[in-house]
């Protein structure tokens, strides 16, 4: 049941939040697009924009005039089913609309939806607009990895903020969690929002298992490297081996050998490496390399759904053992909706949990996350599981 | 239990198999690689000896010298673990050795082979025989795709042989067999040979579905084709969209359009297309946006293996839904033997069944095949699900 | 002789010419790189400067402070000899430093120059200052068709100004002018500043020939278009027909076909093909292709150099037959300002004369423009010359 | 005047020396493409035949059937005006036609043109004819050098025979020539067969020079490569530096560095180095930078010829300065024949002289060969100039 009035409320706060996370970039650094996974900051907050425009003002609200025509090109994504689009690789080369412009643009729509919302409560809106918050939440956590890169990435390595605290350290002590063997269910089963991808709840059978409450650590992390992780093709993927050899891969992203120490760089700019921090922004080929190297595994998104009760999670978007596949009864949405999961159900793998750039209330225990396996730009970490 | 007698006339089956399978070639076409996925025939021929020269002859038969100090560099595939390999790429830029060089190398190994195994059973070689057997095995049946290509993109089509039937026609009425839900036992069990990715028995809970007991035609295929099925992105994934149009993809691998006619280039040359023949050389991408189109979906190989009795199969390698990825308790060979499998378990598909190049009883119910999901030089089909 | 009030004059006007090319630009459009041969507006401004700060301040300036220590990097071009450099590519990855920061480096450089050359008359230095200033208006130049790219590129197809004039309409009757058969000499002999691929002044046999005193029309190559020009093979070079496949290449860049009528962006915005102006943003395969459709044939640079007073030239650079070599006697400099132009000395074309975007009082009937064939976001077009 | 019975003669001569040079040849030489420059001997051998059956039998023998419908597709090379062909890189992936069907296509074709020219003195054929048989030539030299890189790129290092001589050593005392300023004529004027871009015959200014009479031998280019010469910027050109760095050049072509001492593949198979041999098997790239070195340079294919009677030339074709240009009033033939060098005159150097894999009078003084900057595996080496 969708309570209208939280919804708007919800819906101005996402907007603002969209805004408050760029609020300490320069307008550089909303245009360019260093890499293709990276996209623009004026892209996502154009993108998430143009969401509603598409899916609501320009379905539901009659006489509606769109803020620029040609910004559904411009800012539409994947949707091939709604005409033509900017191709990722070039939206890091558009200089227009401005970011002032952009901003405008968010304004119009905002504006235009809480007058149309306040005047109306058709259910089948409030879906759509529930989905459209959602995709702009999505969006925020892009945009903060999508920032770090873009800053990161930079010689000058300037930082963020000074208070964005991405390193946090368990206070638990590790070990493992015991999980029997049997029949679980898997998916979600609430009342809230959640993805299609989630929905088609069902029973898995799982073998008994011992999995790990808390994260891998950067001391650990570098006990791998130390003992020649990086050397040793056997615990590595044919692919990943090919990877580290072309992209000279030899440490996690952002990771700086400096006077033979490490350093990170994060969002409060260049510091010494946190031993005892989580250890993140490794590809899912590090991730099960290690593991490997460990004599243990990854979990599969099912018994890391199982067990997730038992530990703390959302400080890392945890790879797990998973490719990401429909679910049993899977039913894409129909039209261009039904091109938001189902269409990327192929070479990507499941991470779950949530990360220190996941907005609040985004992330759930049956939320499922994918990537492909060599991205590192997401805050990821991984959890171990041993066979019993 | 190995029947050490048996084995022995199995292995000199199998090599003489493999000659027997190169028989109707030219020199010239044992040389050329015209893709990365084929392999040059010579190759396949001396790769597949090496393996039993650096497993067995080389380890166990005491001063035992190997034919060539180069071929090991020259034969090696993918174990990193042993020194340097041709990559993959370059097997085709090989002229030497020659492919009557190469016989030479198969005698006298197999020869030294069979010496060495008439003096001895100890049950530790015979493992490794027995691998090396169904290794061969697997690479008879790439020599036969292989080949295919080889001689199906000449652009003189010249044919393999007059006897080679690819294309069988089923006798059975087509329906859908209902398997209902419940926990199935998946993975190999009995006390023949199979592949370390089959064992690790597990129990997986499945819903109930129907499968079809037959594959799907040429003629359904062409239906899919007339009413437009490559040109709708709603049917395709994402990666599969683009790969269509970078690859100018408008019809299943060796369909040729002729006055309007479907011709398809087989063993025997070039036909007209049977059309109540299985469609074959579909890749994954194709199978999945067919399934899409009608509705319906790909089994997992859960599904496949739990209904497999139901129906006849082996004609075609059929793509299933399911990633390729380890068992429950999965456990990899120590060593080189150990990149036998456990490396490729990531961005690939499982396929199940066998095909018309499959070699006599080398595949059984929990056969797990696997190859990316854009290929399409096997002999691959699709059968149908339905959810209930 | 260098005078160097005057010099200094013209260093400061050549400071704010480059600053008043940028002022119509929007932040964002100084930072991106659409393709490689375009480089951001800032990287522009931040190079000229860099050069300054490079060859004079750190080297002549007893306790200069560089403004940044890591700029020399950033702003660094091809100067190999130099230290690290970011590639080419990665110019458009960079959204620091920013416009404001490199209006200050600017800035900071102009003054401290200034105040070091009102103290000092070293003609070495200004020499070097001379070198600087050329430096500059050839990148003023390189800015605005890098800045036309940066707007024409964009599905927008915003405006750079409302003033600048691109399409010169000719008032002259066009003529070919007849050259007699014997010795010129070729290059550089007077006083003024050049360049050291203009010295080495040499004498050139030259055949009869007669050269148009007009330059080509789009008029001219409608009619090539519209007679097949782009697809009979006999008119291109294997290259280009390979290029013009490969890259889809119908028509001049900037050329927009709409309900059957050619439009071409303009830096006023897209405006109606102007029939009546020369040819512009063309490739030498297109200029050559266009040659040969008419029977005739581009001229050398030495055939350009010694008719070039009996025509007015400056409207566009002119494509040559000549590739871009050494004089006889060439000498480059010694260290970093010899690698200047010498280094580029293979498979480019040579340019002459001038376009609409280059700088007052920089080019000259000696100077040598020089760019890979394929090339066409420069102002180019082209004159053709007979054989008597 | 072209002697009709000699050069019946001289085409026999010529077509079975091409089978001469193939001779030591197993079958499997004869079918791969290792790099896109090299082309399949057998390749080589149904193009030349394709030449005669395209230009001459198919045209003017009545009711002459060819050999096969579809060779005219397979062996056609760049002649873009008649029909589809075979893409350069495709050249490798053809193992049909086989080697004893090319040897039949050739007999065939030979048989017939000899019947139809004995009956036959139409000079136009006779013209053909010798047009026909120097295009053999050409392709006897890349046989050659062709079947060097396919053996010399194998691992094995196979030996082409125990006679082939390529590292003659001179004889003659080293000593610079000096030539005199004047005016000098280039091209061809004798009555033989020449090629279309020998002609027009012209006069060039030159200034006053000096010509090394002998080449620079392996001795000072070890001196170049022991002195750093891979690794100073300044002497490279700045596509050359990135050449040598993404192909890790850091010797010539085939050169091995075997336990600190250089050697070099040869027909003959893996030799120790001739330090007094000329140099061979550089890139243009490779012979500029030496003469940046040196401190002195490349002739110009003028200086090349107006000296070349002062020394003795034909053991390496020598990089000239020169790019590969029409010479003044250059006219290409109409049709398909034009195509033959025309469309080749951008991005390449004009390398004068002859080499050891030259036919007996094949190359003249005149004779213009040219290649790409980057190409090594032809027998390149080169020849200082200084300025006086």
């Amino acid at each position: 049941m969708i309570v209208t009035d939280n919804l708007l409320t919800t819906f101005l706060k996402t907007r603002s939040d969209t805004e408050e996370i760029c609020a300490p970039l320069q307008i550089e650094d909303y245009v360019i697009q260093p890499i293709v996974d990276v996209s623009p900051p004026k892209w996502h907050m154009g993108h998430t924009t143009w969401f509603f425009e598409e899916f609501i003002l320009s379905k539901y609200v009659e006489g509606y005039r769109r803020f620029h025509p040609e910004y559904a090109y411009v800012f539409n994504s994947y949707y091939e089913s709604i005409g033509k689009r900017v191709v990722r690789t070039n939206r890091g080369n558009l200089s227009r609309p401005t970011v002032s412009e952009v901003y405008e643009y968010r304004d119009y729509v905002t504006t235009h939806l809480q007058a149309f919302l306040e005047e109306n409560d058709d259910p089948e809106i409030y879906k759509l607009l529930e989905i459209g918050i959602h995709h702009e939440k999505q969006h925020q956590e892009l945009l903060l990895t999508d920032i770090k890169f873009i800053l990161g990435n930079n010689p000058l390595l300037p930082k963020y903020n000074d208070t964005f605290t991405e390193n946090p350290v368990s206070e638990q002590i590790s070990e493992y969690i015991s999980i029997e063997e049997g029949i679980y269910e898997i998916g979600y089963t609430g009342n809230e929002f959640c993805y299609d991808n989630e929905l088609g709840v069902h029973k898995v059978f799982l073998n008994k298992y011992a999995i790990a409450n808390t994260l891998v650590t950067n001391k650990e992390y570098l006990d791998f490297i130390n003992d020649g992780g990086y050397k040793n093709s056997l615990f590595w993927h044919a692919e990943a081996w090919d990877w580290i050899h072309t992209e000279k891969v030899k440490a996690p992203l952002y990771w700086h050998e400096i006077d033979g120490k490490y350093h990170q760089y994060t969002l409060r700019g260049l510091k010494e490496l946190r031993v005892d921090s989580p250890i993140t922004h490794i590809s899912y080929y590090e991730a099960f390399a290690f593991a490997q190297w460990k004599g243990e595994r990854l979990p599969t998104e099912f018994e890391w759904e199982a067990a997730q009760s038992f530990f703390k999670w959302g400080a890392r978007w945890e790879w797990t053992e998973s490719a990401y596949l429909p679910y049993p009864n899977y039913k894409k949405a129909p039209g261009a909706l039904g091109e938001y999961n189902g269409k990327f159900m192929v070479n990507q793998k499941v991470l779950r949990g949530g990360s220190v750039a996941t907005p609040q209330n985004h992330t759930r225990p049956t939320y499922r996350n994918f990537f492909h396996p060599h991205l590192r730009w997401q805050f990821t970490g991984l959890r171990l599981v041993k066979d019993l």
